[in-house]
């Protein structure tokens, strides 16, 4: 028998599977039913106790029970953990708060492969998007600019795509930052097949996410659907190169309807891969940003002195968990001391040294330096 | 002797030789006490009567005393006037009455050479400004939008200079618009002398325009001062390429302290050319234009329907002077005619119907065509 809050998880892994991400029939419904009721309703064709009056349910119903079949069972979920996929669900630790703005269309749970903490990483995040089909421009600025932002202990989410989105990972990986890439499809399978090295590179020093389970194809809807949690994830949206029509536009149109800074890199006004920067600029509120120092200056914590001043953590350390605390405790204010040292000091393992240095960076508490990691100066 | 007008016309006209545009003393002075008076006061080595207590008055008062000895006499008024250089001062019907937001630092009065109505094309106009040290995807934009700009009636300002400036008065004048310099030097020799090409098709089809009277050499002050002149003529400033520290930024802060709507081109981030530009897009409230379409958005008057639909006159027809009223007559509604003719119907001499024309013109009433002239469509 599994505990309640096992079959809690399971209910949610299954529930990734049989309802697309958004659904706003399976939104309403999570107001009032718990995932596993709803499975079980499912399993035994029944409508879920207290679902209440929600709009073209019986027809949701059928097309989720239709579903049922690709629900993982146990078997399969420690299949996945054991190739170092995770399932984070609403309430885990690890789930990051700033999800909950997206309400009903809050994700159902996010399958997640790679080292990075993401609720950490998320603290201090911004989101780099744009085109596809980017100009070496918009490809300089990009690499740069996630660069910069990396080196300063930013994470930097992007769709993983071709273009803008493939730069903004490789300059935060370039600057060993943290990078987190919002997938359209399973984190095993990411897409698009052509930056596996890319992905293989984010899995290591970042982590995949997708509210897809693994095995699942991209869809077309689904790149669009997925826009919004690149947007909720981040503190703020810079968009570096965008047609007028482009997808990118779709995950700006997110964070301004999330209320979360949006920002658009300019470019020449004869380059059609500007023009939505422009349009968003012009139009939609959007700030205009022309590096890294612009988008600290607007996205900066209060108290932040950037970017001339290493900035201050934003959790305070009773927030953190034990396995953090403990690494914390081990970390030298001055000179610096490498993870395996740390691990030894700290009696944690290699790995969770390393995740939680990961987090611990994102969060303002420690820094690399030459002879490995040490405290941050408090601003 | 001549009469009170003439007698004011001619101390105006030794005003701007004794003292310079924009003295704040004479500014004050000039609140209290009559040009001719000044004149007279400084004449006899005495204090303006009525001049009350300004600041500095004393020494203001030997510094354009030293100077009366370059104050022009009627015979070289009328020397000028051959040479086709006017005076316009502040009461002349051909006043644009849009210089008044200066206040105290408003022209003494100023000189004109070139055939355009200065007050008519300034109605509908929008100074082009930026660095002279363009680069070739600057000095394209500038053409386009400028060219763009005078094809719909509106007139362009500038200040003449390399770079940018040439661009927006050559766009204008190779759309057959009206172009309006606003020069650091007389209007006899326009500066910079390279442009002597240029300022004469400026003088054929628009207006030269200088506070300093003729003959008088730039000075580097000059070129500051003169800046609040081609932001207050327009309806609206552009600044289409200027680094951190360009001139073209000091006319920027002046139409946004006169409170007239500031626009900027954007550009690439990595060019410099284009910095100052995304600063005004950022920090000042500017707005991020990326071609004439933008600009008119952003100035059109009520009930223009822009820039698909040609716009309605912003001037009532009794408004307009006699000549300008005649010539409107004579100009048919659809099919075009050409300037000799509309000179014979309306009863007045060629180059007034030229002149009348350009004023009507850019007051939205009439519009080139194939055939010659036609009355606009009204919105």
């Amino acid at each position: 028998m599994i505990a309640a809050a096992d079959e809690d998880r399971l209910a949610r892994a299954a529930l990734t599977c049989v309802a697309e991400p958004g659904d706003a029939a399976m939104g309403t419904l999570l107001r009032t039913c718990a995932p596993a009721e709803i499975i079980a309703a499912l399993t035994e064709g029944r409508t879920p106790a207290g679902s209440g009056r929600i709009a073209g349910l019986d027809r949701a119903l059928r097309r989720w029970a239709a579903r049922l079949g690709t629900a993982p069972t146990t078997i399969t979920l420690d299949a996945w953990h054991r190739d170092g996929i995770r399932l984070l669900c609403p309430g885990d630790p690890g789930w990051p708060g700033q999800l909950d703005v997206l309400g009903d269309a809050r994700p159902w749970a996010l399958w997640l492969r790679g080292s990075a903490d993401l609720r950490y990483a998320c603290l201090r995040s911004v989101s780099i998007v744009g085109t596809r089909a980017a100009t070496s421009y918009g490809e300089h600025v990009c690499l740069e600019m996630s660069a910069a932002l990396a080196e300063r202990g930013w994470a930097v989410v992007s769709g993983g795509a071709f273009g803008i989105d493939k730069c903004a990972h490789r300059g935060a990986l370039t600057a060993e930052g943290i990078t987190i890439a919002v997938l359209p499809s399973g984190v095993d399978e990411p897409y698009p097949l052509a930056h596996h090295v890319l992905f293989d590179a984010i899995a290591a020093h970042g982590v995949l996410v997708s509210e897809w389970p693994p095995g699942r194809p991209p869809t077309r809807p689904g790149f669009l659907v997925r826009n919004r949690v690149i947007a909720a994830l981040s503190r703020g949206t810079v968009v570096v190169e965008a047609a007028l029509r482009s997808g990118a536009l779709n995950t700006a149109r997110h964070a301004r309807d999330q209320c979360r800074p949006l920002m658009a890199v300019p470019g020449p006004v004869t380059s059609p891969a500007s023009a939505g920067c422009h349009q968003i600029i012009r139009d939609w509120g959007g700030v205009c940003v022309t590096g890294a120092r612009d988008v600290l200056e607007h996205l900066a914590f209060p108290g932040d002195d950037l970017p001339a001043r290493l900035s201050g953590p934003v959790l305070p350390r009773d927030a953190l968990d034990p396995d953090s605390r403990r690494v914390l405790e081990a970390v030298p204010a001055r000179a610096g001391r490498g993870p395996a040292r740390i691990a030894v000091s700290a009696g944690v393992d290699f790995d969770t040294v390393l995740r939680c240095l990961g987090g611990l960076a994102a969060g303002g508490f420690v820094e690399r330096c030459n002879r490995g990691w040490r405290l941050r100066k408090q601003a």
